[in-house]
């Protein structure tokens, strides 16, 4: 059987020579931050050094949560079977999806409906919000990126906006996250601020990013806490233990600022 | 039955607060890059700025490596059964074991053991790197991260090197990589260069990572390929394709140069 | 925090003793078959005689179908990586899904629907066949379950049929299976059979499965082929070897026949 | 580059003809029971009568351990993130590993040695397993497959062990077996019985089964109880709840029997 020669567009392999995305790797290295690169090998181009910082910021705000996400207890859970590192890891992975974390490529649906329907109909950001509402109460959906069970408030959210106001990428999907918080309120009578898959959604759509890709850019940030928890399972924990949900704390250093002196 | 409460020192979460390693993240963002945190969620401290920098072209050297590597196979093929992203970017992570990306892990082992024995016998490097390979040769057992089945002379070996020369992270562990190259000339009569496996695996045991952990570095990294690898098998192939290892080429941006504009 | 107490249907636990849904395991142990435990597992209750010899069929039809399947090549390259044996497995039953033995659940959906609608109306079978696949063909959607890259007569869903009719198992929902491969065939012009797929769909629903546990079924069976087929890939295969879908052969024992002698 | 053409032993597939070492799958079906067919992909041949009744036996043994084990929870945890039900019963399966479930592979090597050892120095049972049993205490090394978490004496245990013996399949594995318990009794001043894995491996090696398939088997059964907890989680559990690994009781049917009229 003759086979079909397929192609794809991340990198081309030569002897002595790799390259993503048109540039070669050596010469990234030591010159684009990872951030950078991240952007690059998923959107196909360098970000701006604004759209750059932005991307930084996405991926230091979701690198961890504690113990108590499905994602962290499933990779300690498989970790503690005895299997290894990147099998744990790798666990983790795949327990992103719709109800942790994916919350992003949901919300980034909303926001691009949304957002589409304000221009197609020529109307202002909390009108086209209150109608898209009143739809989502008539059919009993929720829209995803809202409230947390932890956060009333998501520090990582009010400071993804703030990078987004001062590097000039705040747009109309911010604006429109918001104008649907206000069109919430009205609907439901609470106040539900977006959490930081909703802030990463919103800011996700302002870099043009495919909502197909949103997931990816949370388990590429989680993958970094997974790998420490996973770890800690294999060399600190008792092999089969119970590993309580709930019943545990916190035994890192104390509260520490970087004016201290980092 | 009561439950054992137990402890991580990764991540503390509050209301309205989630610190890692005792910085909040909100403070972290926009001010610390990326990479110096993926250090501080691994190591439990921020980085020099000299080791941030080689953080950061270790993370940027793995990112990808095209559609050959097992893990974008194994990625792409779970994708095209109609499995969701992050089931998909798992499924490539758990690839990079042993043989693949996973010689990180044997290789730190091999260079911790060696440095131990230098010190301990007061030798120097192509002593120890001699003694070390005449063992290996009586157990015919391989030094892991040397070699590499596509390219002759790494370039991202030689870059990462350059690197930590710049930034003065070069060691014991770098020599010892070299001395090992040497000595496997001597005893196979062939020239292996460290593969970008083996020069990662140096410089971790000069960031002083624990070997365990090693593999973790590679997979955050490749976790960045793999997403757009798993989205464009999802979005831009036919379901259920064969997937070919070698009737596949590149179909992205010609070569281009961050001198050019970029 | 205090824990919420939540409740499982499945087994039992005590000291010295394991029930599954009622049943001492050593009690099932030697005296039930397991493809009947399987059923009482899933099912909640043993099946009748007839009923157990179906599951029995249902479970032997998929048990493996070759090196080409998307589930055994991301298995073995899995596992090519050094992962160990329930790793690649694992691997190879994500790979399940909507478009590989995942039409079992989209077909037992279909078929439900168009059972439904038969008896609601007052139909026959094949009136209510029509009806669907002009819907279908007007929306551009496939009907899962019918048609394969292989076979064009599957001899398993023709088996698994011809034990139903034995058994007295066979009803409306594989009469619906064949009026709608009819309807298919006026509509579009061409014979497309059930595979195998759509049979275990057909029989699912006749055995009043729900369809969200279909493809279950068909990773329980293909388990078995995995397991195989990983065990091949560690013990008799090179590391990191490059894994065609195509050139590729058989070398196990020639055809042979249970009449033979077995 | 052209491909190297590469073969498997275990499925031919042609059109309208599948055959699994040899045997067409639609020949079986109805007429070779699944856990037959087990042992014929995963061996190579059909079982005996008694051999099959055995691999029955073990096979329905592992089928579920309600929701503590360690494969469960993990599979409960990814699922509730929401992944499809594929996704969830992988997640379990990766998690059977040396100190879940892989005691069996541990086990097995532990008595092919003894036995080895036995034959070679035409010793006792009792006398191969004390000389085993002082090395293992020089080494600090546990024996894998003795002592259970929750049961003293596992009922599985005895059961599989009547079996075998009444089908005249037991011999010097199930006879070192129980000849380490004493030794260990003797050594440690604890009576271990065998747990579930460790009958397994006994029989397992019996049966000619390498060690490093051990695992497999018990893959195959646990991915029944696994596939009944992910539905249960998927279709009668709150997404993202908190898995409490104690908290958490069984709700099915009362205790029954066969003897009762099923």
């Amino acid at each position: 059987m003759t086979e079909e020669t397929w192609s794809q567009p991340i990198a081309k392999v030569e002897p002595n020579k790799v390259a993503v995305r048109g540039y070669r790797i050596d010469e990234l290295m030591g010159r684009v931050p990872f951030a950078h690169v991240v952007h690059l090998v998923l959107r196909g181009d360098l970000p701006t050094e604004a759209q750059g910082r932005v991307m930084d910021a996405i991926l230091v705000s979701s690198v961890d949560h504690g113990a108590t996400p499905p994602s962290a207890l499933a990779a300690r859970t498989v970790a503690s079977g005895g299997a290894p590192l990147t099998t744990g890891i790798a666990a983790g992975i795949m327990t992103i999806n719709e109800h942790h974390g994916g919350a992003i490529e949901g919300c980034m649906r909303v926001l691009l409906h949304a957002v589409a329907r304000k221009r197609e109909k020529g109307q202002d950001a909390l009108s086209a919000a209150r109608e898209l509402m009143a739809e989502y109460r008539a059919q009993k959906k929720r829209v995803p990126g809202y409230g947390h069970r932890v956060h009333s408030d998501d520090p990582r959210t009010n400071k993804l906006f703030a990078i987004c106001e001062e590097e000039g990428v705040a747009g109309e999907y911010i604006e429109m996250g918001q104008a649907l918080r206000e069109a919430m309120k009205e609907t439901l009578g609470r106040d539900l601020p977006m959490n930081v898959d909703g802030a990463i959604a919103a800011v996700l759509c302002e870099l043009d990013f495919p909502p197909d890709m949103g997931n990816g850019l949370f388990a590429i940030s989680r993958a970094v806490g997974l790998t420490a928890h996973v770890f800690d399972e294999i060399t600190a924990q008792r092999p089969m233990r119970r590993i309580s949900p709930t019943a545990q704390e916190y035994s890192g250093p104390a509260e520490r600022s970087l004016e201290a002196g980092g």
